[in-house]
C-alpha cells in the first residue's frame, strides 16, 4: 500500500487515522498515494492561524511579506525537477507542467515585485483621493484598506495543484492572511510536496500556512466573519457552498471560480489567406490539447461566421489528427492523460449529452491508441471536436472538462455575443480579428460576460500568452457560472481580502492612522533642511517654508524667450486679455515649478539624489506678473526599496501667492540615500 | 378605505387586485394607504427594464447620465414641502424628515457632480494603469468597467423611503442599470409620491425605473447573470435572500446592507473637563433619538472607560430626560413616533430580550408620555438607556431597532476593540479621542469590522456630519451583520454595478475599445498643429512631432542661476559625477518639461485655453550637457465639460533623446474650447 499522504495541521505534520482513499497514477493506473482526512483537528488549524500565523504575517508590512514571497519562489525553483517528475503521474506532460509549476512561480515573484512597487511600507493602504467633507478642510474622509484578523481557506481544483495553491496563497498572504490550503484530493500528492518543501524552508511565519489533504469535513463550520473561502471548482459544488450556514449567517466570505463555457470568436473579417485564420485554428487546438483540455479556460465553444464554418472544422480536424495522445513522460508525445478515469468518464458522459445537438467531426469519446501506454489502465482520450447543429442548446450548458470542443457559427456581430452570453458567464473569451470596429463591438458586447478577454490579431500574436493563461497581473474569473469571483489582477487580488473602510477625522488624526502625510494637518519644521536628512531620519510631516519671490514680467518674457514656449498668454498682452481665463499676461506653470523648485532645494551634495517624478500638478490660480509666490514642501510618504541603498520619498509641495491661495499643488518624487 | 398604492409597471401605473393591507399613521392611526401587489406582471417589470429601460440609458455616456440625475434632483427639491408633509405620517419629525429627503437630494446632486468629474466622457471605464505584457509592448492588457446588460433590483427598509431609493437609484443608473424599486410597505407612500413625481417629470428614458409596492413575490424569480439585487433591511431576511435560486445558481448578484450593533467608543484619555467628553454624549443622544433611532447607523452599543462608565450614563440620563417624544408635527417635539405599533412591539421584545444581561437605567420600555399625541394610538416609546452587566452577551446580539442603546466598558484599548469585535461587523463605528495614538490603535483595530469610522475630536468636530450619517462619496455598508456590502462611495458605487473585465490586445486594439488613446497605438499627424483643432474636431491619437533642440551645458548652467535651482547635479561637474544615478551633469527635470513645452506649443491664440496640470511625470533617463530632445504629444482623451465652452483634453507627451531613449513621460492637461 502506498503512503498516506500528511496534513500539515497547527505546526506539525499529521497522519490522518484509516487507510484513506488510493490515488492513481494518470498514465498507468499505479496507487500513487492514500489519501484521507480523518481523525484531523480541523478545529485547531483554524484557531493556530488565527493566534500564530495571522499575528505572524501582519506583523510584517507589505514589503516584508513580498520578499518572503520572493524567497519561496527561489527556492522552489530549484526544487524544480523534482516537482516535474512527481508531476507527469497526474498526466502531464512537460508541456503541461510548465504551466502549472513554472506558471506557479511566476505568479509568486510578480506578485512580491507589484507589490513592492504599488503598495506602501506600511500595513494599511489608502484607496482614492482624500475627500474633502466640509468646507474649511477641518474634517476630511479617506478610505483605507486593512488587514482581517482572520484565515483564508483555499480549496483548490485537481487541474493545477501547483499553480492553484501559489495563485491564492501569494495575494492573501501579502493582504496578512494565514492560509489552509485544501486541495482537490485527485492529485494532492504533488501540493502536498510543494507544501512539504515550503514549510521545510522555514522562510514562511509559522501559521501562515496550513495544509489539509483530504475531504474538508468541517473545516468550514469553524470559520467567521474576518474569514474566506476561495474556491476553484466546480458549478455545482459552489452551489452547496454558498448555502454553508458559515457563509449564510456566519458573515465569512466565499470567492467562486467556476469552470465555465469559454468561447473563441473568430471576427466576420478574417479570411482563410490571414494570419488571424491561422492564429484562430491554433488557439482552439491549443486550448483543446494543453493539459488534455482540463482547464478552467479552456475553450469550450468556437463562434464562427456561418460562411466559413464548414472550412474551420475541416482545418480544424486536420491540425487535431496531428496530436498524439500518449504516455506524458514521452517527449513524442503532445497530449498526455485526463488525471483519472472517474475523470475521463466524466467526459465521455458530457460528449454523449452534447450529441443531442451537435456532431462529432472528429476524433472518438471512447477510442483512443495511446503512445507508449495502456489505453485501459491510463486515462487516455483523442481530441473530440463537434459541430453544433441550429438552435443546438446542449453546448451553452454542458461542459466537457477534457479535449472537447463545439463549433457553431453565426450570421452577425450581434448574434456571435448573444451566442458568447448564452453561456451565462465566463472566465475567459477570445476574439481573433484584424478589424478594430469588429474588435470594439465584439469586446464591449463580451466584456459583460466575462472577467477576461484576448484580442488575437497580427500584431499581438508574437508576444500573445494566449486564450488560456491567466496572468498574475491581470484579473482572473467571470460573472454567473464562472463563479462571480475575481482573483490575481495584481494589487486587486490583495486588496479583495482586506476590508476597505472610510475614515473619516480631521487631517492631524488620519495622518496618525494612516501614517502617510494629510494635506492640512500638522507640519514639522526642522532645524536643517528636510534635504539633509536621509531616509532613516526623515519623518513624515517634516518640512520646508521657502522665502518668496516676485515673478516679474521680465522673468515671464524671459522665460519665454529661452524655453521657446511662447503661448500667446506668457507673450501677448493684447491676446493674453481676450483669454476667458486669464485676462491678461500670466506666467507658464512650468516656470511657476521650476522657480518653486528654486525656492525649496537644497543644492548641496546630500542624501536626496534625485527628482525622478512629479504626481498630480495642478495650476490652480494664476501668477500674474508681479505676484510673488512661496513653496511649502512636506514629507509625505517614506518608501524604502529593499534591492537599493535608497529609497523613495513622496513630498507634497503647495506653492501659494502673496494672498496665500494655492498657486500650484503637486507631489514632487525623489530619491533618498538610506543612511547620510 | 384608502387608496390602494399604485405600482409602475412596464410604462404604466397599475393598481394591484384585491383590497391590499393598510399602512397606518404612525402617530395617529389612521389609515395612510393600502398596500399589495397581487395581480401585477413582474416579469414584464424585468423584461421592460432590460429591453427597454436599460438600453435607453446605455445610449447614455456617464456624464448624459449624470446630468439627468441632477435634473431630477432640482426637479424634486421643487417638490419638497409636499414630500415632507407626508413624510410626518412615517413618525417622522422635521429634521428627520430632512435626513431622508433632502438626504436623499444632496446624494444625487453629488453623485451627479461626482460621475462628471471623475469617469470617462464615455461608456466604458479603464480601470488602472496599462500592463505591458510582452517584451516589445506590442501585446498589453487593460481593465476595463463595462455596464452590464441587466436589471437593478432594489429592496429598501421602511426608515428612509426616499434617500434609501435614491442612494441606490443615482450609482445604478450611472451604471447604465435600469432599476426596479420594491420599497419597504410600511412606508411605500412615501417612496410612491416620489416615484411618482420623477416619472411625470419625464427626465429619466422610459423602463429606467419602475416601482413595486408591497410584496416582492416571484419578481426574484426572473432575474440571471447580469442582474443584481441590493438588499437593505434585516440579516434574518438576508440570509433568506443568499439561498435563492437565482442567486446561488442562477449568476444574480446580491449586495446586503444589514442592521448591525454599531458601537461609539470614547477613549482612555477623554476627561469629562475636555470637549471629547461632550461631543461623545452628544453623539450618543443624537443617533439614539433621531428616527426615534430607527436607523441601521445609530449607536447601540456605547464603549467607554471602565473609570467613567458611571459619569457617562449618568450624564447621558440627564441628557436624554430632555428629550421631548410626541407628535412629529409638533415643533417643540424632538423625537417623533416609531413606524408602526409592530416596530414599537419589536424594540420593546428587543429590551426583554437585553435585560437578560442589562440593566434599565434611563426611560422605560412601555411607559411614555408623548406631546400632542395618544399614546395608545401613536407608535410612541421613550429612549431607553441600558447598562450591560459584566460578561453581558445580549447587547453584542440583539438589536434593538429604536431609541434604545447600552453602555459598557472596557479596561485597555485592546479590550474596547475586542468588545467591539463582538458585534461581528458593523455598517459604522465612533471613535472620540483626542489622542492620535488612541485613534490609531482604536481606528486600525476597528476597521477590519466596520465600513466606516469617524474619528471624532475638538478639530473636527465643527464640521462632522456626525456618526450617523453615510455620505455619498463614502463608502456605506460593512462586513459580516452588516449584510458584507458596499454602497455609495462615489465612483466606487458606479462600479460595483459594472463588470470588470481584463482586457489583453494589441495598442491599437485598445485603442478602438477604450476610446482612449493607448501608448504603443498608432498617432495620426494632422496637416495643422492639433492646438489648431477645437474639441469638436480634436481626435484621440492626433499627434505632434516636435523638432528637435540641444540642451546645452550653458542651457543647465543659465536655468540653474534663473530658477535658483542649483542642485549639484546641476552644476557641480564633481559632486555630480559623485552622484550613484548620474554620474555627472544633468539637466533639471523642470529644464526638460519646459523645453518640451517650448518644442511642441502652438504660441498664437486658437481654442487650447489653458495647461491646468500635469499628471505621472516621470523622468526616466539623465539628459546630459549635449543631449538633444525632442517631444510627441498626442491627445489621449477629450471630456466637454457640460458646465462650460470648453473642455478637457489629456495629451501623452513623450520626451526622447537623440538616441530615440524615453526621458521623460507625462500627461499634459489642457482645456480646450468646444468651437474654434
Amino acid at each position: 500500500m502506498s503512503r498516506l499522504l500528511e496534513s500539515y495541521v497547527a505546526g506539525s505534520w499529521r497522519t490522518p487515522t484509516g487507510e484513506g482513499d488510493p490515488l492513481l497514477d494518470a498514465t498507468t493506473g499505479e496507487e500513487v498515494a492514500r489519501v484521507s482526512s480523518s481523525g484531523l483537528d480541523l478545529a485547531s488549524m483554524v484557531d493556530h492561524a488565527r493566534t500564530v500565523g495571522g499575528p505572524a504575517v501582519r506583523e510584517l508590512n507589505f514589503h516584508e511579506r513580498a520578499l518572503l514571497l520572493k524567497d519561496v519562489g527561489t527556492h522552489l525553483s530549484g526544487l524544480k525537477e523534482e516537482l516535474y517528475e512527481l508531476s507527469t503521474r497526474t498526466g502531464a506532460t512537460r508541456r503541461d507542467s510548465m504551466v502549472d509549476i513554472d506558471g506557479g512561480f511566476g505568479t509568486l515573484f510578480s506578485f512580491s515585485s507589484k507589490a513592492r512597487r504599488e503598495l506602501p511600507y506600511d500595513t494599511v493602504v489608502c484607496d482614492g483621493e482624500l475627500e474633502q467633507l466640509g468646507r474649511s478642510g477641518s474634517f476630511v474622509g479617506q478610505h483605507v484598506y486593512t488587514s482581517r484578523p482572520g484565515v483564508a481557506v483555499q480549496i483548490n481544483a485537481f487541474n493545477f495543484p501547483v499553480w492553484g495553491m501559489l495563485e491564492k496563497l501569494a495575494p492573501a498572504f501579502l493582504a496578512g492572511l494565514p492560509t489552509i490550503v485544501k486541495p482537490a484530493s485527485q492529485t494532492a500528492y504533488l501540493t502536498e510536496l510543494v507544501v512539504r518543501r515550503i514549510i521545510e524552508a522555514g522562510i514562511l511565519p509559522e501559521g501562515s500556512l496550513q495544509l489539509l489533504c483530504g475531504s474538508a469535513g468541517t473545516l468550514l463550520d469553524h470559520l467567521g466573519v474576518q474569514d474566506s473561502v476561495a474556491f476553484t471548482g466546480s458549478a455545482h459544488t459552489a452551489g452547496i457552498l454558498r448555502q454553508h450556514p458559515s457563509i449564510v449567517h456566519g458573515g465569512a466570505t466565499l470567492q467562486v471560480e467556476a469552470d465555465s463555457l469559454n468561447c473563441s470568436a473568430l471576427g466576420p473579417d478574417v479570411t482563410p489567406d490571414q494570419p488571424e485564420w491561422d492564429l484562430f485554428l491554433k488557439g482552439v487546438v491549443t486550448e483543446m490539447t494543453v493539459k488534455a483540455g482540463q482547464k478552467c479556460t479552456a475553450i469550450r465553444r468556437v463562434i464562427v461566421p456561418d460562411a466559413v464554418a464548414d472550412q474551420v472544422v475541416d482545418d480544424l480536424a486536420e491540425r487535431l489528427s496531428r496530436i498524439t495522445v500518449g504516455n506524458p513522460a514521452d517527449e513524442s508525445v503532445r497530449m498526455g492523460a485526463l488525471a483519472s478515469l472517474a475523470q475521463r468518464e466524466e467526459v465521455r458522459k458530457a460528449v454523449e449529452a452534447l450529441r443531442a445537438s451537435c456532431d462529432v467531426v472528429h476524433g472518438h469519446p471512447t477510442e483512443v491508441s495511446p503512445v507508449d501506454a495502456d489505453a485501459e489502465r491510463g486515462a487516455f482520450m483523442s481530441p473530440v471536436l463537434l459541430r453544433a447543429r441550429q438552435g443546438a442548446v446542449e453546448p451553452h450548458d454542458v461542459e466537457p472538462f477534457g479535449p472537447v470542443s463545439t463549433v457553431m457559427s453565426y450570421s452577425t456581430v450581434d448574434e456571435a455575443v448573444a451566442m458568447a452570453a448564452r453561456g451565462r458567464g465566463s472566465l475567459v473569451g477570445s476574439v481573433v480579428t484584424h478589424d478594430p470596429e469588429v474588435a470594439r463591438s465584439l469586446v464591449l458586447g463580451l466584456a459583460p460576460w466575462h472577467g477576461r478577454i484576448l484580442v488575437l490579431d497580427r500584431d499581438d500574436a508574437a508576444e500573445s500568452t494566449g486564450h488560456g493563461s491567466p496572468l498574475p497581473m491581470l484579473v482572473h474569473g467571470g460573472p454567473g457560472r464562472a463563479g462571480g469571483g475575481e482573483e490575481l489582477g495584481g494589487v486587486r487580488g490583495v486588496l479583495h481580502h482586506m476590508q476597505r473602510s472610510a475614515i473619516q477625522a480631521s487631517p492631524d488624526m488620519l495622518t496618525a492612522i494612516t501614517g502617510r502625510w494629510t494635506r492640512g494637518s500638522a507640519r514639522t519644521t526642522t532645524p536643517e533642511h528636510p534635504f539633509r536628512h536621509s531616509l532613516s531620519t526623515l519623518r513624515v510631516g517634516d518640512t520646508i517654508v521657502s522665502e518668496s519671490r516676485v515673478v516679474s514680467r521680465a522673468d515671464i518674457e524671459h522665460f519665454a524667450d529661452f524655453t521657446g514656449d511662447t503661448f500667446y498668454a506668457h507673450t501677448d498682452p493684447d491676446a493674453a486679455a481676450a483669454n476667458p481665463l486669464f485676462g491678461g499676461i500670466v506666467a507658464h506653470g512650468y516656470l511657476v515649478v521650476s522657480l518653486a523648485a528654486g525656492l525649496f532645494v537644497d543644492p548641496d551634495p546630500g542624501p536626496v539624489l534625485a527628482n525622478f517624478g512629479v504626481d498630480n500638478l495642478r495650476f490652480l490660480t494664476p501668477v500674474r506678473a508681479g505676484d510673488s509666490i512661496a513653496v511649502t514642501l512636506t514629507v509625505k510618504q517614506v518608501t524604502p526599496r529593499a534591492s537599493a541603498d535608497y529609497g523613495e520619498v513622496r513630498w507634497d509641495a503647495l506653492v501659494v501667492n502673496a494672498e496665500d491661495e494655492p498657486v500650484a499643488t503637486y507631489d514632487v518624487l525623489t530619491l533618498v540615500a538610506k543612511d547620510a
